[in-house]
């Protein structure tokens, strides 16, 4: 892939206590070989040459939990009562999806994740090959699940399993090494606890990270502590769940004693408080999660309680709602927010070896953000223009493994008008159906 | 100025109980003159033509509480107790301005709000000329105050009143009638009961309405008790305030009895989300204020507190914020949400006679929003995509008084590069001054 020079740029590392500067980046294939203040010397011979002088250059940010082929169902169903939203929209529809839908709302949904900065996903859902499609396709970066729902007969749940085994082998390291797996029973509700048990011990012989929905609502909690007499942070920990690297999306209703055992296990959390607020769920304890050492991260949950995939609003959020809620305007600092987007998002997904920094060595993903417009100005502090000021809609490139996926606010490997019309067609033939 | 013909556009014209509907909207000089499915008969002759096909059309934001000047400040301090923010970092930083500062910070604002979809603003500061000379060259819509902080010495109120009663007297009805003026003790706590009903009076014999900041934070509610008796609802009350048309901004922290008050004596309020969470000051009771009947718009407050302008952002905020907050996820519905930022705005600037809806007879202050984004897909319900999935960033043209101001996201009576050179020039020259 050659090498890229970019000259005169406003970096935005993310390297611990280093201030944003303006300098030089090289990229030579798919790494980071130099950033600095100063030109790279030697320069770099027959490097392509950007000038960076009117960009913010950052990492790409990491979604830690969705579920993309949603995307079709945004605005399908909004202001419901969660059982509502979920028995009568959402699984209806879900339960007239075939592949194509998947791999349309896939598209759509990794469209606009890459152009509003997004380089690597998190996604459980099912007809996952689809999605590994998708995600080889786009030239994104995706750690992919196939989400298993165990309310279902033995046979049932024998084929699913099995299922998600397959695909977390079939696919692990593909794409160049974008595309990783986990083993991921859907949530301790939905699954008996000698289920879970079973992916447990597929995570270890697989030697796979788990991922799980954990304590998202209070009523789920409440049901749990009936059911099997235990908090789920307790419950899963009886099963084994803990004993692989773990992240768990949503853990908003948790005491300290949780918040206590998940650091002491180091389970990373996915914070998806635009989704949580939406419906209605709660405000996790964030502030709390981080001063007990527990990486916290992003994600947008799906579209269709959102209802859009731009983790800049998650960040955003993150800063602004933990300090009305606690009443404390100290909480959950611009550059702490961004963290939770960027590395912690890469280490809440085991990868922060590689990427989540703008470093010499690490993966070349990265974002560059348009700051010529009035909400940049004045140029004071970066990062806090990118958390509180800033947009998804500001990108205008992007860069997965030294590779351009969006040049000028457009995808590079994907016909974004084919993938609108696909995605509207699909919607109305599952509206029909 | 001729005549606009939109054809083929998808109109969100927030008239009670009407969906969306695709269709033609006619502009004659300043005013809609036809609006509806079928095309107009007979058509319009020597009218330019727009391709509405693509786009969503909707009434502009108002934006119903705000200090435009304070953009200077943007990112100059975050994540701060409010004392400290205040009075370590605003206060001296302000007390530098000269009118060039006020000029340069209001010139970004409103660039800022104008590219974001805001067609109308209120604008509470000192300087307020500059002001309303920024108002006047860029074509928005302003209802401007000075608003007077009285904890000084009595030859400082007499000239600090005066000047607001001659601000509000010069400007009233200027740039075709685009600025109206109001009359702004700036809060309970900065000016003592006598010095407020001087500026009631003031009002009365100007027939103007009033605007004040009230009730942002729990420790001036208790204060306020403590100084005067009465909690800042009742305290106004006495002191004659509600006995003109109001406006006030923040209403955090009220009672039931306030808010019976405040339903009662007509009082619009400015809700602030996202300022109010970036200071800690607390959540609103906004679906308690809807429910009682009140007029409830949406701030941004300042850049300085915020820290952008962009007010979908708000919308968003307001119909998130209180489901999750509340834990019922049918309050502030999405179409709810945006009302309050369009018709419920107008009417809490006593300008819903004439803007918020669009409506044939109606002034033509509207927006056009880019939807050919796969965040717009699909095409389900385009109310909850404005309010879920939608940014200011998607704002392609902007019309005030049927004049185009916004043409493909740039300021038409703007010079944006050279307002972004000020802002920077301004800022560093108080830096160092």
């Amino acid at each position: 892939m050659g090498q890229l020079w970019i000259k005169n740029g406003l970096f935005v590392t993310m390297e611990e206590d280093k201030p944003a500067f303006r300098g030089h980046m090289v990229i030579a294939d798919d790494r980071i070989t130099y950033i600095g203040e100063t030109a790279p010397n030697p320069a770099p011979e027959g490097a392509e040459q950007l000038d960076g002088s009117k960009l913010a250059f950052m990492p790409g940010l990491v979604n830690t939990h969705g579920h993309a082929a949603m995307s079709l169902l945004r605005g399908y169903s909004d202001d419901q009562n969660l059982q509502v939203w979920l028995e009568q929209k959402m699984w209806p529809m879900e339960a007239k999806y075939v592949d194509a839908d998947t791999k349309a709302g896939s598209l759509l949904a990794i469209a606009e994740m890459l152009k509003s900065g997004t380089t690597a996903f998190v996604d459980m859902y099912d007809r996952m090959d689809q999605v590994a499609e998708a995600v080889k396709q786009a030239g994104i970066r995706g750690l992919l699940t196939r989400g298993v729902i165990g309310l279902c007969p033995p046979e049932v749940q024998e084929a699913k399993l099995a299922e998600a085994i397959r695909f977390a082998k079939d696919w692990n390291g593909e794409a160049d090494g974008r595309i990783r797996t986990m083993i991921s029973p859907h949530a301790p509700y939905t699954c008996p606890p000698d289920y879970i048990e079973r992916f447990v011990q597929a995570a270890h012989d697989l030697d796979l990270p788990l991922h799980t929905h954990m304590s998202e609502t209070l009523a789920e909690v409440e049901q749990n502590v009936k059911e099997y007499g235990a908090r789920p942070v307790e419950h899963l920990d009886k099963l084994g769940f803990f004993s692989r690297p773990s992240l768990v999306a949503h853990a908003v209703h948790l005491n300290d004693e949780e918040i206590a055992l998940l650091a002491d296990r180091g389970v990373a959390v996915s914070h998806n408080p635009v989704s949580n607020l939406k419906l209605a769920s709660g405000v996790a304890r964030v502030p709390e999660l981080l001063r007990a050492g527990v990486t916290v991260s992003l994600g947008t949950d799906s579209a269709a309680s959102n209802n859009n995939l731009d983790l800049f609003k998650e960040v955003k959020f993150a800063a602004l709602l933990h300090k009305g809620v606690t009443g404390d305007p100290t909480v959950v600092p611009a550059a702490e927010a961004l963290r939770m987007g960027t590395v912690y998002g890469a280490k809440s997904i085991w990868q922060d070896d590689s990427i989540g920094v703008l470093r010499a060595g690490m993966k070349a993903d990265f974002i560059a953000v348009d700051i010529d417009q009035p909400h940049y100005y004045p140029l004071t502090d970066i990062v806090s223009h990118l958390v509180y000021s800033g947009s998804g809609r500001d990108v205008a490139h992007v860069w997965v493994d030294g590779r351009q996926v969006v040049k000028n606010g457009e995808c590079v490997y994907l016909d974004e008008e084919r993938i609108r019309y696909d995605a509207q067609a699909s919607f109305e033939r599952l509206l029909r159906a």
